[in-house]
């Protein structure tokens, strides 16, 4: 069995972790911190996991938690895993971030978006991007796995196919990308109040999102040449998922859906759906999936490719739990298995 | 393996049985049954399931099923199943209705709600109302088994251990149930649209519910005098759960914590809170959980009872999983250990 | 022109009374509060005001009001109007109170409810509660009135002809209400975000919420024996509406649908619905109105009043305006003759 | 008084058209009609209209309805208005479509789109359509209005100052469009349901909306060259509201939030927000504004417009009363004042 460790337990994707980690059948919780909640019990803050688990919460404590785990999963702000990851990696004890720590490859950048210097720059060069999709081999080795964010996984997934045979203009992507209001994790701000945000609908962000940056280092692993992508994000009103739709400008033609299926055709958690096809965010509500649709409308050259995921899952909790799945050497799908639940 | 068969596999009840079968470790799903989609892949109408079931609906055809299965599952509206299951009862396939055939024991009550004469009175004596909390042991020797209502299955678990110990008084009872719009069924009706449906809320049947007849023939089974119960269903802008809450005067003090933590300390699936605990009905949210919090509110006498279930698991295809683990000696939990998706 | 001042104007019921007062006929919005957004425009915050309402927040400065307005509201939370009240009635502007600061008429039970003393009791006696429906003369001849809280509105509305009829027994009384989420206010609390309160019902204060007192002192003031009223609040996936579901003993039979459509004849905005209906609380969304049917269920003596109103409209904002227009002699009606908004 | 009339009066469009008229000071509803619901009062299928309209839906008889009003409103489905128009102009009542059946001014491309010939094209070169925006002077001439589909007006409406600059490249347009399920209509079809549509998200007719066609035309109508456009509807988990995110490439720089506003500068219902703005859909819940943002990302030369709109109101029943106010020589804004309700 893994012993696993989680640090920032009490948001959205801390109890996901929960809830994917608790049915693994190859591992076991030793730990979960935070600050605010130690003491309590996890299933007070969420009833669901009465009779699951049975852990409280503990203080964050690297010492500890490197002697108990096999494993340490981040699911805190930006900004914290930086500070504490090399401690744990000194001690022998692999790390799984779910924040932004170690996605970006070059500290100016990430000191650009987030406002600071990077605490761990040694570090970056040696992360490798947790997308299983792109970086299979490089996981199986890694030490330290920066997850990617809830958007940039399904819009990478989106995108790869096309880029990777230099099929579209890289220098003309447009990815307009809805998500549920979870993405805006556990936090008692004006904005995700059920008043605010529900039977609404609004952009935001425009001017850059810092998955910006993110989506385009991703993209550029597999391009031909630089990329330029707009990327607009909506808040919408509804929990979880993701709907990215993508815009490119095909300078060849090619049967895309051919394409698509041969590319994703050994990756178990990417579903290309038959021609014709609209993927619904309900579809991988709750499950590891990423569900892709390519379509070519007539005239022009315009192709629309259609990817969900849920972003507390494929995004963030359950592509953690791939990637480690890869790391250990067990089966990609260990835990995974979940059906979406609909309706 | 126990191979399983459902007709009527297009509703929500439906699509619930195929999501929680298919993960179950003992079954083999063989059939599924619909007359209006045969021949359609059961992963086109219910994209969540691609990948996990690659049946497609077949015409139902009883003898052909019998051969099939060890055991069917109704899905259907009320009407069809008794008209089919004596043929299946007469070749050994034993029978899981969810639907409201066989819950009601005397045939003249039958007729009254339901607008008929009831197609196999003869059956009704055998068949075994399947609530695992009430009828455990007839359950586990039974060939037909009527799964209760989603209504029923929240109220009836919520007064039960009063009404058993005679501590309320049985002809005052009041229960004021919500329900999420599934309960109405995958039917293309007005009154279930989102846009009506949605940032509403409403009461329905007060006149008389086709669960009244049901909770009160339950309620009796334990009660020491006649029932009398007020019940007045509302319809609730969600797509899942019941929240039932339940009103009664108690005829003496007792400890009700405890009268229900030691009535429920052997059933799986019945989560009695602790004192001063509010169950919400995502806490159950697509497991096979009951949640309940007993109140007894300053001044008067008036005990109240919360009690939440997923209609379509415990109020549906879960509490149906339930009957047939313990129908075929398996563990009762088996397949049946889904943590609530939270949020 | 009525010239009418806001103080607080931040939060829902904020918002409401600019909604509702920018289109009345006989008024002038004259001055707005806001400590935390002083000098920002009132449609900045609001953008649908653009337009229509053109004033900026300015610092609360009782002098400044009272010499602006002819009448203030009281948008605060509690325990900010029983501060500022006595200055500006002494300087003869008029207040109408939205907050619980006067609504109820004993100050130790105030004391005992809100943890504090009452800073005003003075104006206890002379505070008029607002429920033109049971006060209308009072109303009229008022300096101050004390408007009451949502559920109480849609409760009274409910129970107030069976009691002053002496129907049903007083010590007996239910209810079961269901409360939107903007009952909670405009307040980033973890309970109130989308991701915690849609797909989800619960209850909530079984033990005692502040509205009880409020009810069970307005009920007593037409009943003729002591109330015991059990009040059980939920909290539903929606923004706006409650509805209340009543629940009575009856002690002598009679035609309640008569009773209740001669006692709200003259009301304008109690609509008592035709015999068998269910009211929606859509029906009233954004409008003035208390839609009420009465339900006899067969068997038993339980009669059922199902209540509706806008928790921000007839429970708040709106019924603060028909205050006003019967101080200042205005058609009850003024400036508030809004259709719901279906869908 | 203009005495209107309503063919069509069931749907959303039609109680929207109610909702409004019942408010309008110059107006009088003199007729409306249902051929299913002939003889049921308009207040029992629409509860809110209760004590606002008390007409009955009438039997359609173009020579009664000729008679009774000086202008009809079709709020039918697509098909019905083209075969009864020409009576009603015959008897000098003028008329304001609300379908689609005069909104294509070439018959061929009205027959590919809607799959049969058009049965008045005599009609379609008289027919004005309804943009005021665009058409104004046309409009206060028309006997016959086809008012804009509610994706149109949100595109067009965004597009419009770009294209009569020329300051964009026309060929390469993008409306990635979200709406709200009302857009469906009120019909009884799965998709439409709160258990499909509540909780999920999704794209559709991505091969062709028959919008597409209308928008391309009006866009053509101020464009310098021809009109390429990429659309693409999304379904969105919300009643009312429509989200346009709108890319276009531009040709030239130049002051875009000085063009729009002094662009939009005399019309009543367009309002453009300050630069850096995120229009929200619930900002025009209810009313009949059109609220636009401009962005211009840096890097690239997209430039993106936020169009929203209430897609009942100023993308039908509002945008008809506007054009039925400038056919009649009233304030543009008579009756259409309602201020957008939020929460």
């Amino acid at each position: 069995m893994i012993r696993v460790g989680i640090i920032g337990g009490t948001g959205y994707t801390g109890v996901e972790l929960l809830r994917l980690l608790a049915g693994h059948p190859e591992v076991e919780i030793a730990a979960i911190t935070s600050r605010t909640k130690a003491g309590m019990l996890v299933s007070e803050l969420f009833p669901n996991l009465r009779g699951h688990v049975d852990l409280p919460f503990a203080e964050p404590d690297p010492a500890r938690l490197a002697s108990q785990c096999d494993v340490i999963f981040f699911a805190t702000p930006h900004g914290v895993a930086m500070d504490l990851v090399p401690a744990l990696l000194a001690r022998n004890t692999r790390v799984i971030d779910l924040s932004a720590d170690f996605r970006l490859t070059d500290p100016a950048v990430w000191a650009q978006w987030y406002g600071r210097p990077h605490a761990a720059p040694e570090l970056l060069a040696e992360a490798v991007y947790g997308l299983p999709e792109l970086n299979r081999e490089a996981i199986c080795q890694a030490r330290l796995i920066a997850c990617p964010g809830c958007y940039p996984t399904a819009v990478q997934l989106g995108f790869l196919p096309l880029l990777e045979k230099g099929l579209v203009d890289p220098g003309r992507l447009i990815a307009d990308a809805k998500s549920g209001v979870s993405g805006a994790g556990r936090k008692a701000v004006m904005g995700s109040l059920l008043c605010e945000a529900s039977e609404n609908f609004k952009a935001y962000n425009v001017s850059g999102h810092r998955h910006l940056p993110e989506i385009v280092q991703g993209l550029r692993q597999v391009s031909h040449s630089p990329v330029g992508l707009t990327f607009v994000p909506h808040l919408t009103p509804m929990i979880r998922g993701i709907h990215a739709t993508l815009y490119a400008q095909l300078q060849q033609e090619s049967d895309l859906q051919i394409l698509y299926e041969q590319h994703y055709v050994e990756t178990p958690f990417v579903d290309v759906l038959p021609s014709g096809s609209y993927p619904e965010t309900r579809s991988v509500r709750g499950s590891n999936m990423c569900r892709l649709a390519i379509h070519r409308p007539p005239g022009g050259n315009t192709v629309i490719v259609l990817s969900v995921t849920d972003n507390l899952v494929k995004g963030a909790a359950g592509q953690a739990i791939q990637n480690m799945n890869l790391m250990f050497g067990l089966t990609e799908t260990a835990g995974l298995t979940h059906i979406a639940v609909i309706p």
